[in-house]
């Protein structure tokens, strides 16, 4: 492979349009004629809808449109039940408007549309729904409680799902091994907190009897088959578009969220244009959320810290309905064993409805819990045993010449979980040097001796990437030599512009820049899943490879005619395809393509340029056979991984808590990762430093607060905390590259690795900064309130010190 | 093959829209906002352009733009010339707006946008231009006369193009032919006329970058590549859509009108849609024309009636511009020598500009001229051996044991004009016992005693059809079980809709009614050349079939797997994928294209079905690995034809001449044909009615006349006459099929065939008819006021009658 840019840091292409501000998201669209809607969304986490009177509402002038359930026709189907799961045995799914009753707070109950938001938010207030307040489940402890109320009243006990699994054989560990440990552990709710919020545009075409669809999602493909199925109409005739997208984190996955289906039903209906734009009030308590766990964890380990065994139960609160299945525990489970030899592991969870907003993936989706769990472990077997904590890693670690190693679990593509490659000692060995690990004890004692609590923590994961089922890509030379290769998936700031253009530039002989990439427009290229569980880079990165490869092979073939030259002799090279040691037998890539239409059409420089060799042929004729491809120098790639793979990598952070506070300062934070080989280490780097920012959100100062009505508490960025820039702490990165045996380019993924071990390593690292109190972190986030109420739990610090308080642990 | 649907009279898939007044044409398109264009057009033939002075134009309220030759910039270049001939050394092609010269009535100078077409209109008469009138070339005569003024200062003696071939040795046949006679025939200039006359519609979308034309065009395609070329966009950044179109006839295949450009260029320049429709008016002074030509033809036969040699020497006018080349009379001398063993013939043709309309392809494109003169020569054979004048034909007809046969020259493609496949005893055969052929001369002699004046006549023509360079095609199953087919082709009433769902049906097992086929638009279908020569059923037909065989093995392929069976186990019909034997394991044809999409998703009554047979599958998973072809039921075909394909067919007709008016009545008309297989003989017929209808008036009424100084004389329906439905006899139709061994179908192609013939039997049966006259005649079309003044030539008709005048043949 020619890797003139594979590998190099090059600058993104889709710098300059968004730095002059030239991006396009969904609220830059204004069409002529175009309406917009607003949402009545239910002020109760559970109440029966008695009664919806929408008279007032449609008489207000600039009011086209009021639906409720009653109006949706054929259209008042629950949502498709994404991924179902045998274990899934009571999944539930949301009507696009609720119609008996309501389920949390959010749900949606009336749409409206009207000339403009305003007028269709006034409209909202006209609008009398009577409620009868039903008893709410809003929490997991409610959730499984004997004789509890129910989410839904045929959904016994609250229980979705429940799945246990089992490696090897634990129960016979755990009665003979030298240590057994037990710990409940939580994480609660967090959400994705895009800067741009959620957003659609419908606009249905009478002429092309075409709906065209803008929407700020990660899967427009997906959307746009299941539209077609929703609406009667043909596939190509329902166009999804993902523009600029600012910020998806998982959140932009779902289909359906309701005004997906609303808005273009809307336009269906009345003809014309409709936008609904979500605010950031309706974002808090209707785009999915996630993380909510409680795990009861027991391990076994010997003398010399080696882990045994674990046997990890716990309940996964999925809200209100379960829109995505039951991925977010599955990877739970899968990713807990992380980087270590667990030869026997017994996973159990319950899946629970609550009154809440419904669960789908957030970034990280179910690891950062898992690697919370896992490095949870590692530090209390440190404690336990009094050694160094990366000591107790190392012991630990599946060894290099181990790979592949196969984790025994069924992954949450339905195949194994089995680890392609990786090199975890060779990870944590660079993190110390970077960290200098080895002095910070000296450096925390000094510290302790002026007031000052340091602590060190690390957080090392594994993390699954890159599954199937398949992504495609389409490649295309035009007359002016630009190269324009697009793909299903989509982008949210991934710069996927800029990284598949150097896949395309190796292979046909350009710069990266002139390789122009669409992503997520279901017209330029209409097969895919989309961008979610850090798949693009690998998945349609892949599919660009094998397509640009064919255009070369194509370019060759044709030059080879062109020139009389063997193929074997064609180069290409800066923009030129040309004969070795002949340069001057030499077209430019883009004449190249006028030369593969069989009814070319010259124009200017390019028609006097092929005049000038006498290759402006006089009569239109084949350029390349069918069986050579077609004509054109396109080609369509697909690639479809045998399974998933798995990145890693290690974190670590020296910290500082202000017991008076018990506000956190980070002082150094280092990250070394391995996403196999790297096709831009400044944008994966740009990944990471992204991932630790949301991962230190999600760490300490992130969570929904819910009362026991059900009722949203911090749903706004007054009271809902998300790190600025000055929370976060300047980012050392490096990479070790472990290739993939699994992908033509040995590439992994990298799009939630940043956010997944750090809530792990912020707990070990407070914990050691606190150790004379013996603190014990076993919550995530953590929040400064809640750690200033721990610290007024324990006695007071300065004596702690003095009395040197051991671990409690049991 | 599967031929369930091929060879059936299927009725119209297009007919319930067309009929329902559903169709959707260029002018039907109303897009907000958009603007209106018109054209202020030159009032004299030749000119020079003193001065435009725009500026009271643009002071009227509405205008919004007025451009005039300095307002294009780089876009004011000559229209390509679309395929150049080494013969053709003086090439001309018009500018989109005349700058210093205008060199026909009827050549654009100025364009208007306004909010109405009639504020345009009235500002064309705001504009005013100074031109300096200079002498006007009007005919070939005058073009060709010594010392004459020239159309095109550069081009002396009016010579465009000049072009001589040879096959054996004609000298040498004439030297010692026993009979020589030769003859000077004309044709005078047609036009196409379609009902709806030329049309753009040009929408820049600004938030898309793309620019969408509906234009009422044969070739959408090679337009889009040269708007992008033009404008400097990509090419997939144009979309050109040839809607439903009114009647093509080769008048619409051309790039570029002026307005083709200057539409999309006033949108690009405003932002806004720009519509221009021509009027009647407009099509008669500036859509391209056809068939003025003069040939001097010599021809040599021995006493048996066999033709020895051809020696046709002839002008072509090709009005002021060569925007097609010189494909016009190419076309005529490679098809003079028609169904007959020609060993020895010298063809040699000049191309002089004239101040009129452009010439390039109408119907028949040379054809009905070189028939006419081939058909002269036979009946002038027999006239002068007192032969039968079939028998003369059948004497020099091809055999059909004699294929392929080589004619011996250059085919317009490039190609060798090579016969495939004929057999044209057979036709005539059948065309006289149609006729009544035996029995005619007793019922021509009866009714001669009543007054009445009976000619019977017929035309034998071969026709080059199915040229390349290729046509692709992209057949695709949706999940509603229906088929979405699409190809680079336009239909102006073809029947695509119909024959090209037959093809696709018979390989899938659906009904052609379940096919849709979508023809013309670059976005459905990007690639190909065009509808014309006779060629979208043969060369789109072939890429069509190649793409649905595709979708059929696909289909086999991915069912053996779904139903654990053998492929070639695997049948298609009736809608349905099922096991041979066991039809109970069955799945209809959508819903194994659910199966075939990766990410499946199924509704209503598709999932339950695929739940029932649990073939829901729990996860996703790749269904058709990419060296199946890639994901879904759909795949793409090209068909490049070896070389064009040869049609036959012979017309009689039997006619009345009314002595005293000049007017002529048909009393039966007969034609057989041979096209190969016939996809849907309904449809063939149809072609051929069309083409006998418009055969007729370009053989007797329609004829455009231009005075001295190059002005129209009957440039509107009230004077050029077109023949309506009273003027066309009931047709009767037969075929026989000699399949083409070159097309996987075996088609060739019908399109022009029609109207070839008639205007040389039109004479034969005239100069039969009016026999004791000896009227003979020369041109083409006749008119019945032409025949008038012919018929008052010759001495009284009744004393001709009692005189039996003999052919003055010299």
């Amino acid at each position: 492979m020619t890797t003139r840019w594979f590998g190099a840091p090059v600058q993104r292409n889709e710098d300059p349009r968004l730095l002059r501000g030239q991006g396009m998201y969904v609220d830059d669209i204004d069409l002529p004629g175009m309406l917009h809607a607003a949402v009545l969304r239910s002020p109760y986490a559970r109440a029966s809808i008695k009664h919806i009177d929408v008279s007032a509402a449609l008489t207000l002038s600039g009011v086209h449109l009021v639906l409720t359930a009653a109006d949706l026709g054929d259209v008042l189907e629950p949502s498709p039940l994404l991924i179902p799961h045998q274990a899934l045995t009571q999944p539930r799914t949301q009507l696009p408007l609720a119609r008996d009753e309501v389920r949390y707070v959010g749900e949606a109950v009336v749409f409206v549309v009207a000339e403009s938001r305003y007028i269709a938010e006034d409209a909202l207030e006209l609008i009398d729904v009577e409620y009868e307040p039903l008893p709410v489940v809003h929490n997991l402890e409610v959730a499984s409680a004997p004789d509890t109320c129910l989410v839904h009243a045929d959904v016994e006990g609250n229980i979705a799902a429940h799945l246990a699994q089992v490696v090897g054989n634990p129960d016979e560990v755990f009665a003979s091994a030298p240590h057994v440990q037990r710990e409940r552990l939580t994480m609660e709710r967090a959400a994705a907190m895009p800067m741009e919020c959620r957003g659609v545009v419908a606009r249905w075409d009478v002429y092309e009897k075409m709906l065209t669809c803008w929407i700020s999602t990660q899967a427009p493909i997906p959307i746009r088959n299941g539209l077609a199925a929703i609406f009667h109409l043909p596939e190509h005739k329902v166009r999804v578009v993902a523009p600029d997208v600012g910020g998806g984190f998982g959140t932009k996955i779902m289909l359906f969220y309701p005004e997906e289906i609303l808005t273009p039903f809307a336009s269906l209906r009345l003809g014309k244009p409709v936008k609904w734009i979500e605010d950031r009030r309706e974002n808090f308590i209707s785009a999915n959320q996630e993380r909510g766990q409680v795990h009861d964890v027991e391990y076994a380990f010997d003398d010399q810290g080696v882990l045994l065994a674990v046997r990890d139960i716990f309940l996964h609160d999925t809200g209100a309905y379960t829109p995505y299945g039951i991925i977010v525990p599955i990877i739970t489970a899968c990713s807990l064993p992380g980087p270590y030899r667990l030869r026997h592991y017994y996973s159990e969870f319950t899946v629970l409805y609550t009154n809440k907003v419904p669960v789908s993936p957030y970034r990280g989706a179910g690891r950062p819990h898992a690697v919370f769990v896992m490095e949870r472990i590692m530090d209390r077997i440190a404690q336990k045993l009094a050694l160094d904590r990366l000591e107790v890693r190392s012991r630990n670690f599946i060894q290099p010449d181990e790979f592949p190693w196969d984790v025994g679990l069924t992954y949450q593509d339905g195949g194994p979980t089995t680890y392609d490659s990786g090199n975890y000692q060779a990870g944590l060995d660079k993190l110390k040097v970077m960290l200098d690990y080895d002095t910070f004890p000296t450096k925390q004692a000094e510290a302790r001796k002026q007031g000052r609590y340091l602590g060190i923590g690390v957080g090392y994961y594994v993390e699954g990437t890159a599954i199937g089922p398949y992504e495609g890509a389409h490649v295309r030379v035009e007359p002016d030599g630009r190269v324009y290769a697009s793909t299903g998936v989509t982008t949210q700031g991934q710069s996927h512009q800029t990284v598949f253009a150097q896949i395309v530039a190796d292979q046909l002989g350009i710069k990266p820049e002139d390789v122009i990439v669409t992503t997520g427009d279901s017209q330029a290229f209409n097969w895919g899943a989309g961008t979610f569980a850090s798949r693009a880079g690998t998945v349609a990165g892949s599919a660009m490879h094998l397509a640009a490869a064919k255009v070369r092979e194509k370019t060759k073939l044709l030059a080879a005619d062109v020139f009389e030259a063997a193929p074997a002799d064609i180069e290409l090279a800066d923009g030129k395809v040309y004969v070795k040691d002949a340069p001057h037998r030499s077209l430019t890539l883009g004449q190249m393509a006028i030369k593969a239409n069989p009814l070319r059409y010259a124009y200017g420089e390019n028609a006097r340029k092929l005049a000038a060799m006498n290759l402006a042929d006089a009569r239109p004729g084949p350029a390349l056979p069918a069986e050579r491809g077609g004509p054109g120098l396109e080609a369509e790639g697909f690639y479809s991984p045998p399974h998933g793979s798995f990145a890693s990598g290690v974190h670590g952070a020296i910290l500082e808590v202000d017991p008076t506070t018990g506000m956190v300062s980070f002082l150094k934070y280092a990250a070394v990762h391995d996403c196999g080989r790297l096709i831009n280490p400044m944008v994966v780097e740009g990944q990471i430093h992204g991932g630790i920012a949301q991962g230190i959100g999600g760490a300490f100062f992130e969570r929904l607060v819910f009362d026991e009505e059900g009722q949203p508490l911090n749903a706004s960025f007054m009271d809902y905390l998300i790190p600025t820039a000055a929370e976060i702490p300047a980012l050392a990165i490096d990479h070790i590259e472990t290739p993939s045996p699994l992908s033509p380019l040995g590439v992994k993924g990298a799009g939630e690795a940043g956010v997944i071990p750090v809530a792990a390593l912020f707990a070990s690292a407070v914990e050691d900064a606190l150790a004379p109190s013996g603190l014990r972190i076993r919550e995530m986030p953590l929040h400064p309130c809640k750690l200033y109420e721990m610290l007024q739990e324990v006695q007071s610090l300065e004596r702690a010190v003095s009395q040197q308080i051991q671990p409690d642990d049991k």
